[in-house]
């Protein structure tokens, strides 16, 4: 195998197909909401992803049989147009492997006749939001105040957007597909559930579709203990509190 | 040299051939059971693979002349269907390469017509055993049953496999080439010929050969030495020994 | 996207046009002087430069509008010869990427006729130059002379030139396109407008332009305040005055 | 340019040549030898070989005038057959660029009919030698007793080569191409002239041609130099002696 690799299940009809993306990045926020959303609109899987530029390893599960690390894409049926959500275990690593996986990707959104993109993913801000917004960007000017009005907050987000949130956008502008990235506030120093939460109810309303974001509620929870624990050791270190018991034990998620 | 290139010595025919693998890996556990099966089986080797991905070197040989770093496919005569088996000097570092050596070696594969592919390799568990177990992982789930029956042990092995032994089957799967990866425990720390030995007792039941175990008895006991060593160690890091002489010599094996 | 694609945004008639390149790289030299002749010349952008080998990442805009990050050929009217600028956000990073970006640059240039390649670039030096000097290195011996007049001084740079500066002129010699590389001193530990400036005043000459170098006074000074800072630091640490409240805040740039 | 690009200046004839390598390597013992043989055999360069796997930098001359890395191939006349020699400023780095620049060079050496392939090396032991000795290393076993007579040392070099003194020999057999590997016994931590000048007696032998070895006696000086200083840093580091002034600016060269 030397490049990706899409292997579609079955050949599905669909209408007008909004891809959703929600791979493993900052606070893991986009992965939490796809994963939750291929759940609750009972999507099917599609397509199987392969790639050379992803781990060269196979996952042992419980039940004695391996798989293989990989990408998967899964389809919903909507209202007046269906939802491709691509999930998986991981993201290409370098740079070419990025443009070469999305460049795959976007060869069969663009077969199947996706009319939108929509990425999900995390902004790191380095600290802990009671209640994280949701910003916005998007590929062209007028889907600014297009957007605005569910809530997504334009212009204020800063710097560059690593890996597919970013480059699914991005590569798709220039093959003329419209595409909206959305990212939750979050700390980036741990899972963020409740960004992941903040994310989907926007989501929910430009798809038009319900999920039960309570589901999430026991997630949102650890990481509120991990959120609690790095305020008292980062105001510890500034010399204002004295943090007991806590230990350096915060899981970094890149 | 561009890609990874299968030289055959002869076109030998062969019947439902099983392939083995048994490349370096954790603890070479893999590649001692994979060696000592062609010395035992008196296989003959009948193409040498090389690549771009191995290293750029040459190896020096005592008696004046060098030869290429590579892996090699032996045949060994079995008494309904016979074996290839695959072994070697190193395996490629990157995913990329690991990907396209992996390819290569299933094109040949099942060209060949191979009905089945048997991995070997180390299950590191960071301690030493006195009866190291086989653990298995299969690629569909009714192997689980069939395998259960030659004592390997499916479902509590967990987290991934790394290189060869894991992708052989994985990939191999995604070509409907069933296969069974079987990893003997073992520390992880030293090279474990008893580990190997319990693979090989495992896989000589499988595969209905007889193989002579006590041909690695003098390497089972260097490996006690360095795991007796490793205990000590261990121990006095914990405060409840004086390891008297014992050195860090250990000789960590990737 | 698995190569290096130059996007043309219009298809423009030029007059042998000359090639004039300012990418990052030390200093930022070549990058400012690139970018203010730019604006100064009222340059139209014409084509877009896309690479796997730069960043996986996009670049979010105040605007709420993302982009990829690129590299830009802008296209200037000139008296007798247009002129081709190349500016952009990065250079590729390893050997193998920067050989087949330029590749494609000078496949761009030669189909449109490119009769001379300017690159522009800063001489890292370690100390801070108040009369920053233009050093210069060209193609073919006979346009050593020819260049000279213009205040360039050839043969006291020593070393290599790392990046599209060199490469665009050692790779275009190999098409027979001749090219001379502009640099001006820098200390290369911080941004140098002033080196710029330096370098600009011999290019406009070149190319019979007139530029207003004053545009870019305040980044002059902001570089001043770095030097002095850092001439102050390099004393202090060789026990000769006491630097006061001189921080280790110098950007560095490659 | 995306791949290793032989450019042949002349279509000169040759008569059953044989290709003499000597790149940078360790203790620049091969690039010494072979630079040398260019000079004292008024070898004439016919080809240059650039590759997107040198290092992406150009070298500015003292002329003003710059030039690509790249290696060379040199052509001289011999009594019966004439010598091919590849000389340069660098090796590629990794290992599928050693692969790709060896192959390409092995594809021009068997269009020109090569009949025997050297290869000129340092084989580093850590000490320093008075009289270096020159160990061999052939691609079939006859060519062991057929090179003993030139005085080479057969059997008694361990472990493997690294780089293109080894893949030439490595890969040129895969083609049926003989070759024999040179390598004068070095310490390793310095250029080391003295050990070129033993391969070169043993090569002129072998070449039946005559050259000055005397060219080297200043480099061969200066090696000696710094071989003292080792040996006295390494005795005063057992306890043995005081250095005095012996410093630690020890080149080490890869």
């Amino acid at each position: 195998m030397i490049e990706t690799t899409i292997i579609e299940k079955k050949n599905i009809k669909m209408r007008k197909p909004v891809l959703i993306e929600g791979l493993p990045g900052i606070g893991l926020v986009g992965k939490i909401a796809a994963d939750l959303l291929v759940d609750e609109l009972k999507a099917e899987k599609i397509a199987d992803i392969y790639s050379p530029h992803f781990p060269h390893q196979v996952i042992m599960q419980k039940n004695g049989v391996m798989r293989m690390i990989k990408n998967r894409i899964y389809l919903a049926k909507g209202k007046k147009r269906d939802f491709l959500i691509l999930a998986g275990d991981v993201q290409a690593v370098t740079s070419e492997a990025q443009y070469e996986v999305t460049g795959k990707m976007l060869d069969y959104a663009q077969k199947k006749g996706v009319s939108l993109t929509i990425t999900l993913g995390g902004y790191g801000t380095g600290k802990v939001h009671d209640k994280p917004r949701v910003f916005g960007i998007v590929s062209n000017k007028p889907m600014v105040e297009e957007y605005k009005k569910y809530g997504i907050i334009f212009g204020e987000s800063k710097g560059s957007i690593i890996g597919a949130a970013g480059l699914l956008i991005g590569m798709g502008k220039l093959r003329e597909m419209p595409g909206v990235c959305l990212m939750g506030e979050t700390h980036g120093g741990f899972v963020d559930a409740k960004s992941a939460q903040a994310l989907l109810e926007v989501l929910c309303k430009m798809l038009e579709v319900k999920v039960d974001l309570k589901k999430l509620d026991a997630r949102v929870k650890a990481g509120e203990k991990f959120a609690k624990r790095i305020e008292q050791e980062t105001m510890a270190a500034k010399g204002m509190v004295h943090p007991g018991g806590a230990k350096h034990d915060l899981s970094y998620i890149r």
